[in-house]
Parts: C-alpha cells; structure tokens; sequence
C-alpha cells in the first residue's frame, strides 16, 4: 500500500500480498550481487562480496531487512544446491581414497577446537554449559564456503579438495552429536545416551546407505533421469532427488547439505549429469547470493562498541582458527606439506554452520547477546578471511598434487 | 525432530530450522511434476496435472500440505517468471500492431462479466457490495494459464497471442481499478475518487514509461547486459531487472506479473536475449510447479457437499466463461472467425487472479465460506477446463493468420 501523505492511500493490489517479501529477496540479491561484483574486479573471492552485501542491508548497517524464515528458506536452497552441484563433480570412486585421511582430518579438526571452546569457556568464568557450547560452535566446519571458493577456482577435482569434503562429513556427524550431547545437557535433562546411539546409527547407516547403494543404482541403471523418461529436462528429477535426500537427512539429524552432497554423488553416475550440471548452473547462480547474503544478514555490531568484547572475540577468532588449521593440518600431514596446509586452512571458515549452533545456544539460554554476536562474528570472519588465503594457495599449486 | 516414540526423541539437526518448509516444498513439487507427467502421458496439456497434484495433497484431499506464506512466494516468483519469459519472446512493436484490437477485447470482456456478476449476487440475493465482489471476481483474466498454455504449444509469436497478451494488461487496468472502487465500498469508506484517479494515472503511467521508455534504453544501448559486463551470466541481472518491475508493479497497486512482463519486452531488445532465455529455462522449470500447484491447494471441497451450492457453482462457472468468451469475442471479430474465437476461449481461465479476489472478498468480510468457495472452485475449473480446447484450436491453425 502506497501513502501519498493527506490521507490519499492507494488501495493495495490484488496480488500484493506477498510482494513485501519479493521486496525484501529483491534487495538482498541485489545487494549480494553488487558485492560480489566489486569483489571480483578487487581479484578477491566473489563470496565474500556478497556476505558484505548482506551484512550491509541487514541490522548491522542499514537494517533495511532483516533476516526471517522466507529469507532463510531461499538461503537453506542456496547452500543445498552449492552441495549438490560439490556432489555432482565428486566421484565415489574419487572419496573412497581419500576416506581414511578424511576421517583422521575430521576427527582431528574436530578435538583440538572443542577443547580450546571449553578451555575458553571456563578461563572467561562461564558455566560448564556455555563452555561446551561455545566448544560446539568452534567445531563446525562449514563446507559450503569452501566448496565455493573451490568452484569458483576449478579446484574441485584435487585430492586436497576431496579430501576438505570427506572431513567435513566426518566433522559434520561428529558435530551433530556432539550436539546432541550439549543440548541435552543445556536442557538440564542430562545427556539420553540411548537417543545418541540411535542418533549416531542413524547418521551413519543414512551416509554408508545412500553413499554405496544409491551409487550402486545409478551406476548400474545410468539411464534413470534420461531425458525422454521424462517429458522434460531432467534437472528436476535430479533436483527432487537432492530435496528428498536433503530433507531425509535432516529428518534424522545430519545436515540438509549433507543429503544433497550424496545426491549429487549418486546422480554423477547417470549419463545425464553434464545436462543436470549446466541446467543447474542458473538455478545455483540465482539461489547462492541469499546463502552468502543472509550469513552477512545476522550480524550486529552493538555488542563490540565495549572494547572487552573486541578482545574476546579475537580470542576466540585466534583459537578457532589455529586450533581447527593445526588438527586438520596434523590429520592431513600425509599429502605433502601443501597438501596439510591447504586442507587446515580449508577447514577453518565456520560459515553458516557456526551461526546455526550460536542460534541454537541463544535459543536453550546458554548464551547471552554477548556471547551470541562473538560467535556469529567469529563465525563471519573466519568465513570472510579464509578464501583469499585459500585462492592464493591454489595458485601457488602443490608439487604433491602435480607428481 | 524425529520421535522413535518410547520417550526417544532425536535431537533436532543444527539445520534443520528450515526443514519442514523444504518438506512442504518438495512434497508440491514432486506432486505438481507427477501430475504433469501423467497429463502429458494422456496428450493434456501438463499444467492441468500440476493443479490436480497440487489439489490431491492439499486440504482437498490428502491435506498433507496447507497453503501459506512460503508457498505463496515460490509460487508468486513461479508466475512472476511465466510472464518474464513471455515478455522475453514478445517484441513491442508486435504488441503495437495489436493494441486497438487488445483495449477492445479487454474493456469488453471486462463489462459482460462484471454485469453477469453483479447480476447473479443481487438474484441469489446477497448485498450490493458482495454482488460487486462477485462481479469483480468474475472480471479478472489469468493471463498466466493461457501464457503458460501458448508457451508449451510454441504458439506466443501469432497475432491471436499477442492480442491476448495485450488484452489482459487492459484487462489488469481495469480490474485493479474495479477492486480500488468495490474495496473502498466494502470498507464502507465509499469511492475515493481522487485515490483511483492517482491509481490510475500511475498504473498507465508505469506501462508507458516501461513500455516505451524501457525498450527504448536496451534498443539504443543492446549490450547493457552483455556477459564481459557481470562476471558471470546475464541471467542473474535480467531477473533482478524482472523482480524490480514486478515488486515496482505492485507497490503502485498494479499486478506483480504486469511488471515481469514489461521487463521481458524490455529485456528483450537486448543483445543478450537468447542466453538468458536458455538460462532462464531451468528456473522457470523449477518455479512454475509452485504456481499451479498452489491453485489446486486452495480448494476445499466440503461446501459442494451441498447441492444449492454445486448448483449456484455450475451457474456462476457458466456465466463466467460465457460472459468473457462472448465480450472478447466481440472485441476480436476482427481478426477473423477462428481468431475471435481463440481470444475468446484465452481469456476465459480465472487462475490466480480469481483466487486473490476471493480471499480479499473473505478478508474484507463480503464472501462468506460459501461464495469464498463458488469463487474459488470456478476459477480453478475454467483455469482446468481451458486449456485442452485452447490446444485443439491451435493444433486446428488459424486461415486469417496462415493468409
């Protein structure tokens, strides 16, 4: 509805009912897009434009929007078909060599945060529960963000990048239970190790099932999103089987992009994974700016006008990054020292991943607005700081790599 | 959450906020695409089985999804990029040639339904202002079903096309102008004419400035949106071009879609049209099952369990195709027999626009459940029942076009 002021008021238009939000998804693209934009012609990584795009209509400056389920609908679709389309250049074949150093990576990556957020935790004289969950936060890696800096390079294809992709599996479950662990006991209702045993076997079973035996039916019956089978393209088949496998994937607990990453590994096997890809190249294009956007979106910068805080949170940023680069670097000593150095600093960007635990800590009142910003921004600028570092070690290549 | 009952409870996944709108989503999309799939199977055109899968898992049937915001946006961009991509095959010259005939085929088929609705209500004896609100329901074209109905049969380029294209922007004038006059009625605040008159000016102001103004600027300046311009396609641009129009559309009282359309015209001038075109192709294919299959989630199917109201739909169904097909046709004799007859049968389908003002008429505490539903159900069965004649006429030709 338009005021005209004097009391003139357009009457609204019959189909404006949801134009507010097509008002608010209108500004935050444009604004992630104008990011990346300038980003891309200072040669730095397009993402990080685009996370400043957001963070510059969102609260922290102009606060034009505001982060809202519909926003974090199209923002969930932007990180699920980053994933798929990781997915869909990932060959089965490809990740069995790399599993065991993955596993040791995720695993490694995973101990050393924990105990520096807990350690953290205690030494600022915060109960046990705020520890661990600040521990939680410093452990998840978020894959998307350098998935995308690995997209935008061509770099996917490496032994390194495989490998940053098998760890973020093994980080992400060890993350889901270790959640699992610190809500129940932020709950107060201490930790119900029948639901983690469940929980865990559920994870496991959801990943070795669809891994191995969705390959196995794609791979036996290539021909299964052929085009005439369907009246159209096949993109949307394949884009339903990543929403199914999303979903399914939440529903017992992993992450949405951890479903879609293995729909994209059991659709590479069809014949029509090169149609899928290029059909979903524009798909991807329109729906990654709100992922990167809406991560700028949550950010606030009231809570760092007391200087205490600021010093907090370099605290927290040094830790989080040293201790996640030092247990991945360790894990991966095995590919060479470019190859370890690549892949810890791979691991570091907490991404969206750090922002959803801080929200969930903020929710079970284990956080105050202090902690919550600290670990968003935490969160932010690991995401923000680690591409250029990333793109720059891609360029210098890796002897280990090339032999 | 998952409950494996017993007290066992999963603890929800750290990205599982958003899951159960991806859940609704799926659950429509995977519907919408099988129902289209089965149409095309039987030789209808799909978008019929789009409606009936949306039908079949909404409260009508399954109620296994309910409408709401989420949906209503994925389905508002879904038709949004429906006319996006008409605009984007329609040059402004072509819409010239047919604009007499177009403001004749609207303003007639924009009178003969009004009447029949004020008509019917003042007869079945409701209110003046509910006999208005039936008649501005009965007015208002869905220029997406017949789009969408040309667009499969590759037929948007004919004369008989573009006069429908054209007739429903006259048609959307007027019927936002009748809406501004019957809301302010039945808010009791009666006709504020210098509002409509505002309204007015600006909505013929808005589809002249974009009309000529806009083409003029990608006509003189073609490579506005060449690919060395945006680092990456020219398709993220065009939508955010198309999303401005359309959000500009609304905020001035007009149809989002009104906007979208203007946005292809101009975007067509571009040198740049045929990639975006193509890349466009996959996110129309993956918006548009939201939009047909939200007109089959509003149905509700249990005012009907009375046989008055099945009667009165059957009435209201009748007079509402009769009255539109006869003023269009009247407006279209010139284009010859089967001409007008093709115009007439196109702007028959109620869609969307149908079912916007029924529930501003149940907001507005003018329809009650059972006219809601009258309404509802006749604009889903002309929006159903349209499309297979208007294919068997295409497939027929036309002589005054072929000649």
């Amino acid at each position: 509805m338009v005021d005209l002021g004097a009391g003139v008021t357009l009457i609204p238009a019959a189909t404006s009912i949801t134009a507010g939000a097509l008002t608010d998804l209108l500004i935050l693209l444009v604004a992630a897009k104008a990011g990346e934009e300038i980003m891309k012609r200072l040669r730095q990584p397009g993402l990080i434009g685009e996370i400043l795009g957001g963070l510059i209509v969102g609260p922290a400056v102009f606060d034009w929007i505001e982060p809202g389920e519909i926003i974090d609908v199209f923002a969930e679709l932007g990180v699920v078909f980053l994933l798929f389309w990781v997915g869909l250049e990932s060959r089965l074949s490809d990740m069995r060599q790399v599993g065991r150093v993955s596993t040791v990576v995720g695993a490694a990556g995973f101990v050393l945060p924990l105990a520096a957020g807990i350690g953290l935790g205690m030494a600022a004289g915060e109960s046990i529960e705020t520890s661990l969950f600040l521990g939680a936060a410093l452990v998840a890696t978020s894959v998307a963000i350098t998935s995308a800096v690995l997209v935008e390079a061509g770099a996917l294809g490496s032994r390194r990048a495989r490998t940053i992709l098998g760890a973020a599996i093994v980080d992400d479950i060890l993350a889901m239970i270790l959640l699992a662990i610190v809500t129940g006991v932020a709950a107060g209702g201490g930790v119900d190790v029948v639901a983690i045993v469940i929980t865990v076997a559920l994870a496991l079973g959801f990943v070795a099932f669809f891994a191995l035996g969705g390959t196995r039916v794609t791979a036996r019956w290539p021909k299964i999103l052929e085009a005439p089978r369907f009246s159209e393209s096949p993109v949307l088949p394949a884009v339903i089987v990543c929403l199914a496998l999303s979903v399914l994937a939440a529903e017992i607990g992993l992450a949405l992009i951890i479903g879609a990453f293995l729909a994209g590994v059991i659709v590479a096997e069809t014949k029509e994974h090169t149609a899928i890809e290029s059909e979903l190249a524009p798909i991807n294009a329109f729906f990654a700016p709100f992922f990167f956007g809406s991560i700028g979106l949550v950010v606030t910068l009231d809570p760092f006008r007391d200087w205490g805080t600021v010093g907090f949170l370099l605290i927290v940023i040094v830790f989080a990054a040293a201790t996640k680069f030092i247990g991945a670097w360790i894990g991966a000593r095995s590919l060479g020292r470019r190859g370890a150095v690549f892949v810890g600093v791979g691991m570091v960007p907490r991404g969206e991943v750090g922002i959803i635990v801080a929200g969930i800590g903020r929710q079970a009142e284990v956080f105050d607005d202090r902690l919550f910003s600290v670990v968003i921004a935490m969160s932010v600028i690991t995401t923000i700081a680690t591409p250029p570092i990333l793109r720059a070690l891609i360029s210098r290549g890796d002897p280990a790599e090339e032999a």
